[in-house]
């Protein structure tokens, strides 16, 4: 992470932040333009809201100042004036976002209301810090949604999660599942959280993104109503969902390899790097050559960038962009020129192959094509293989134990039963899978053996 | 402001916040589009930083912690625990981005360093709340760069000033003029501010954005330093360059009349709004040949909007767009249905034109570019007849007294000189126009009679 350029620690007296690099920087924004899109797509308007919230407004939906309070932040003077009331440095925004709404919210027709803001958080945990993952500071994403029926927002959180869901999959081509929190783990104060889960190569589960249902218990604090269609006033039901750059933590860990960092092609800075091999009498002509595929590749759309330093050899430059995860190479030197080819190497397995001059920008497109998919379906390999059942906690723990991964067994909802695994390795119920997707497949709780009305997925967490 | 639906007050406890709504914010993401693409073409990375600084950071440079000292939010507690050192919000961030250049500088090959970010910052001033225009935290971009050279440093800050001048002229039709702040209105540590100046309507000048070449200060106090080509250490030269949401104050108090506001089509969320006006007989037909013409402009890449709210009647969606500012609304009745034509209404005189369904995007084109034209030049227009010259004090004072506006005159340079007016009437020198640009135009101080240097223009601020 920081011999590619991505991120440096903060400051030494500030435990907890990270200073995210250009070359980091570029990530986030890929992730941003592909959900912006789909947002905006989909009928949601960005707005800004203020990073203070008054200790007053937090302390109004009394399960969601309980969650998070502990974690706050908080500004105490200003204009060498010491405040007359804190200042919770957002945590997240539903008790600053949800008033707003109450206000500008008078009938149905004002309904539904969607709204995104793009900013940073802060949560004040005292663990150690990893960049893109544990940060006290984050950049993320969060939608606040309002509506008039249960329905709709429920509608409106899976929708959100399918887009969490696809931008995981098409954009940074990490496979995930689906599905609810437990009870005893959802958004406080919320109704039902769901989550999109991938498996990291340590066999940690990370959890990509959520989206909350949060029914009408932040509507009724904040007294968010509306008159519907018969003239009554009704409460809305509102949704909160939020992706963080944490999807650049897992996007950095399932890629890459010994040899560094390796970036799909959705969203490599550079998706090509030429990289000229010369000896003097041959320079000019690699050069000529090298910066005409350049422009080729430029003009089609395709990131390129051809590194003509001098003062590097071609092995530095291998080395240096294969640390920086560059997805397809071109090597050009006097045999290319001559025989009007070009040899590719591309990652992740560094398979080389040489192609003509001819079909340039349909080649690199069928290579940044196999890379993408070759990213995707290792990935995925290792969810298949990584999803094992147990029979008994015993085997649970045991399987997690061994293997990493997930163990999928049936569950009796009690949160009790999660402690007995919890307690003793730090794995947890990850995931729930909706019910309509997935029935549990056996009768009874492996862990306490009542009734088993779910499907949990246990595995060790970030 | 609120009316159309921009922006609203921040919760009553905390004076000086706001909240930017979806039609405000879209202003806002047109200004960063635009001045996003500008700063990567020249050379730009975008990056994130840290919101607070430790304040043994800031403490570095002298006269910068004097500058902002008395306008900080501190973080004295977090996670439940008082934080052994205080944490600033960021006001601005060159005490924390300067000290990371340096741990990434080591040679002259990795200048020029060229960083900026998007994010808010917190000033904390007393004054009372104007919505974009005085806030106690605002969104902006904060540009920061290091260059071996003070030419070099220089050369980035007058580049940086001339994309902000573009903005306001090319994007948000508002000419400016541009100069120097004077010496004791300078970026605090810094060497010379630069500055674009536009005139607002009530004859006050807005500081629409400034760049700064910092000289050697920052770099000495954070120990920015490179080797050079002979192998020697260097101190760098740096610059730091921000526009913020001001500009958006700008753009609403320039172009906006007693209708509301007026947009700009280069920024306008809807360039173009279609008002349907029907009888019952004739409902389908108007739709229809409504929607028709919206496709083929959306077609087009117009930024269309239909307006087909059966609850509303015409009048009141004429009033509710030109509140919203839209540049051009296109009326369709049963007569324009019949002949194949089209009428136009177009901000921000209210000309109506009827015009022939044939060519339609080419008619929409030509009006969408005569408001652009039209706003420009009537504030061209004001901005010429509101610089003033003046001959002595009270001539300065009652020119500014009686039309605001500008006036310019001979000036030695001395801050005191500058007083005689301040103190009188809340105006002040805005802007000195460069050397190269200008020269004074009478040999002494209208103010002191003493050898005159400079320019200077003098006005009320915001």
């Amino acid at each position: 992470m920081r011999k590619a350029g991505l991120a440096s620690y903060g400051p030494d007296s500030m435990g907890g932040f990270i200073v995210t690099r250009p070359r980091g920087y570029a990530l986030w924004e890929k992730v941003q333009e592909n959900l912006d899109e789909w947002f905006k797509g989909t009928g949601v308007d960005n707005a800004y809201f203020p990073m203070f919230i008054p200790e007053s407004y937090l302390d109004k939906e009394s399960e969601f100042v309980e969650g998070f309070d502990p974690e706050v932040a908080w500004v105490t003077e200003g204009g060498n004036q010491e405040l007359e009331e804190r200042l919770a440095v957002r945590p997240t925004s539903e008790s600053i976002i949800t008033p707003y709404m109450s206000q500008w919210t008078r009938s149905h027709r004002d309904l539904p209301l969607r709204l995104n803001q793009w900013c940073s958080v802060v949560r004040w945990e005292a663990t150690e810090t990893k960049p893109f993952f544990r940060t006290k500071e984050f950049l993320w994403q969060e939608g606040h949604t309002a509506h008039e029926s249960a329905e709709e927002a429920w509608d409106e959180t899976v929708t959100r999660l399918g887009q969490y869901e696809k931008l995981y999959e098409d954009v940074l081509a990490i496979p995930v599942m689906r599905g609810r929190k437990p009870e005893h783990d959802k958004f406080p104060g919320g109704e039902t959280t769901t989550t999109v889960e991938a498996l990291m190569p340590d066999g940690k589960s990370l959890q990509g993104a959520t989206s909350h249902d949060l029914g009408q218990s932040f509507a009724e604090a904040y007294d968010l109503t509306y008159v519907d269609e018969e003239e009554e006033e009704q409460v809305a039901h509102t949704t909160s969902w939020g992706l963080s750059w944490r999807a650049l933590g897992g996007l950095i860990m399932t890629h890459s390899d010994d040899q560094g960092l390796v970036l799909p092609p959705t969203v490599a800075p550079e998706q090509v790097v030429i990289v000229p091999i010369w000896q003097e009498d041959t320079r000019e002509d690699v050069l000529q050559y090298s910066t005409e595929v350049a422009a080729e590749l430029e003009e089609a759309g395709v990131r390129v960038h051809l590194d003509d330093r001098d003062e590097r050899n071609p092995g530095f430059k291998f080395n240096e962009w294969e640390l920086k995860g560059v997805p397809l190479r071109i090597e050009i030197g006097p045999n290319e020129v001559e025989d009007e080819e070009l040899t590719f190497a591309h990652r992740p397995d560094g398979e080389q192959s040489v192609v003509s001059r001819d079909g340039l920008v349909d080649s690199v497109d069928a290579h940044l094509d196999a890379v993408q998919e070759k990213l995707y379906e290792s990935a995925e390999e290792r969810l298949e293989e990584n999803v094992r059942e147990a029979d008994s906690p015993e085997e649970i723990l045991g399987t997690i134990g061994k293997h990493g991964g997930y163990v999928k067994t049936p569950w009796c909802g009690d949160e009790a039963c999660e402690q007995v695994i919890k307690e003793k390795i730090a794995a947890e119920i990850v995931m729930v899978p909706f019910d309509e997707e997935h029935e549990p497949d056996a009768d009874e709780c492996t862990l306490c053996g009542d009734e088993a009305t779910k499907t949990a997925y246990f595995a060790k967490t970030y």
